[in-house]
């Protein structure tokens, strides 16, 4: 645990014990509404378009967060956002999380409250009606998170990354490369001197203040363009990730086509590899009017040799790995 | 990393890098039949009955398992079978897990197959037909698996824990304490001197080829009696993790009854204490047929003052807190 959460009074979790730990958050939660919430061996959702939408993804501290740089709220809202997300990219709108968190016995409540907090403020914004149904609390020596979201297609066809057609317009919703400027300049300038990530250092620098730095710490996928893409016959839809770069390689790749992006409208290089973004990358039809916040940045073409052009120049599509890229030591 | 796994020569997860590992993995996994499986941001699945069931799990090196004492086949065997239990428990058959694993770097990538192929070969023996359809694979320092399984009720109602009415009958099905009786057997014969878990005294112990060691390891929830006990108008229903008093107590409460345990069914410490044997813990109508595994082990009475009694005498019904009573340092 980190030292910010250790100066504070508030008893640990392991002083109050999982019961009382639990009764602390849950109330915090948002609550949807689920045919069979919390409280039992597994919650009963609604399925009245007869198909449900997964997706699960985990936040390990340190890899993909670090205390020095965000606030328990923070991570909260970052864990369902992410997950939303993923839900918005197949054309469905989230009906229900469910968390599963382990962390360290010397945490305060309190910061499992925030996280819950975060996690509330995050659905009511994004996505007003969804709720946490159920999760699992444990303990660990590092602080992890793993959430789980569903959502409903009403009667639409889930969008795949694998539809796209020569001719379709290629286009995004969502801010591209803001969150991976933030993430910059907290390598820059939120580190002490010997690299370390540090939140003397951020608040010193004025990094906290940082617009770029506040989305990079909660992102705001456009949920509900999720459904409207959907509506409007997207032929393939992505969510933002890893950056317009490789995630327009997997969807080229699935689709087998050749994406050529626009310089104007990704005209830096955060833009095309910045991560994090949690936008929504899809393809419609040339003749589509883009619904809600998408806007054009290139063209698909039949595939020729590279994944992902800008302005007729291949970009590289590879990029970060869990496995391979991350050095524990330096962050 | 355990000393176990680093005398391996087979390369290491940082070695191979993210989609090398899922390449190797997930064509070990059981498939099962979704509408779209793991590549997407979701996979869908169809829920003809207009419901489907959720539960998500957690488990974590040090508090959850040892790999002094348990093989990456039996963590990930045990990982599928505790969730496809939990959706048992609501009376419904399991359709799907998703999987959100965190390894250290230095993990051989055989360790994460080998998981693998525990997860494949659970849900092959417990629940055909179920599969995996989707995940992630993250990095940490500390191996975790989280384990989200989904359910169908097939027109039936969800089996709640708070169904129960005085004059049913109790019934377990599955076996009651061999987990418990194999994991103190673990902690007496599977320990160096100095108290901490070690595969070599597990070994020259015997407790290797021990029964209750085994079914401790692999656990074998009877999850086709999670179906036929709603089938039979079961009025209440637990997966029995934390064993029958504990569990026994959380069906009492949540039904305001008292449970009285027959002692010739519920001999010992073991049955009535040991946890994760994951049998069915469920009352019926007291003229019910029981059916499946299910046997009879006690009465439903009116509540008065305790949760649980065996042969009338009161039994306590508070247990394993995982924030209160883990001890990192000692296991």
């Amino acid at each position: 645990m980190d030292a910010q959460h250790r100066d504070q009074p508030a008893p640990t979790v392991g002083e109050v014990g999982e019961l009382d730990v639990l009764d602390r958050i849950v109330r915090r939660l948002p609550v949807g509404d689920p045919m069979v919430g919390p409280g039992d061996d597994c919650a009963v959702l609604a399925a009245p378009d007869g198909r449900y939408v997964v997706t699960t993804d985990m936040m390990v501290h340190g890899p993909d967060f670090r205390w020095a740089w965000s606030s328990p709220e923070d991570i909260g809202w970052k864990a369902a956002a992410t997950n939303l997300s993923d839900v918005a990219a197949m054309g469905a709108r989230p009906t229900g999380l469910v968390i599963a968190l382990a962390a360290p016995q010397d945490t305060p409540v309190t910061v499992l409250e925030r996280f819950a907090d975060g996690v509330r403020l995050a659905v009511e914004a994004l996505a007003p009606g969804c709720g946490v149904v159920g999760g699992d609390l444990s303990t660990s020596s590092t602080f992890t998170v793993a959430v789980t979201a569903f959502g409903d297609l009403a009667g639409h066809a889930p969008v795949l990354r694998s539809g796209a057609r020569p001719g379709d317009v290629v286009a995004v919703s969502g801010e591209l490369g803001r969150a991976g400027r933030g993430l910059a300049r907290l390598f820059r300038d939120g580190v002490d001197g010997s690299g370390e990530p540090s939140r003397t250092a951020t608040v010193a620098s004025g990094a906290d203040a940082d617009p770029d730095v506040a989305r990079q710490r909660r992102p705001v996928p456009p949920i509900g363009d999720g459904v409207l893409a959907a509506e409007t016959g997207a032929t393939a839809m992505l969510d933002l990730s890893d950056g317009l770069a490789i995630d327009g390689g997997r969807l080229a790749r699935a689709s087998r086509v050749t994406l050529d992006l626009d310089p104007r409208a990704v005209p830096d290089a955060f833009a095309l590899h910045g991560g994090e973004d949690h936008g929504l990358l899809a393809t419609f039809p040339a003749e589509a009017v883009l619904p809600g916040g998408f806007r054009r940045v290139g063209e698909v073409r039949d595939r020729a040799g590279h994944d992902v052009l800008r302005g007729g120049e291949p970009v590289p599509t590879t990029g970060w790995d869990p496995y391979a890229d991350w050095d524990g030591a330096t962050g």
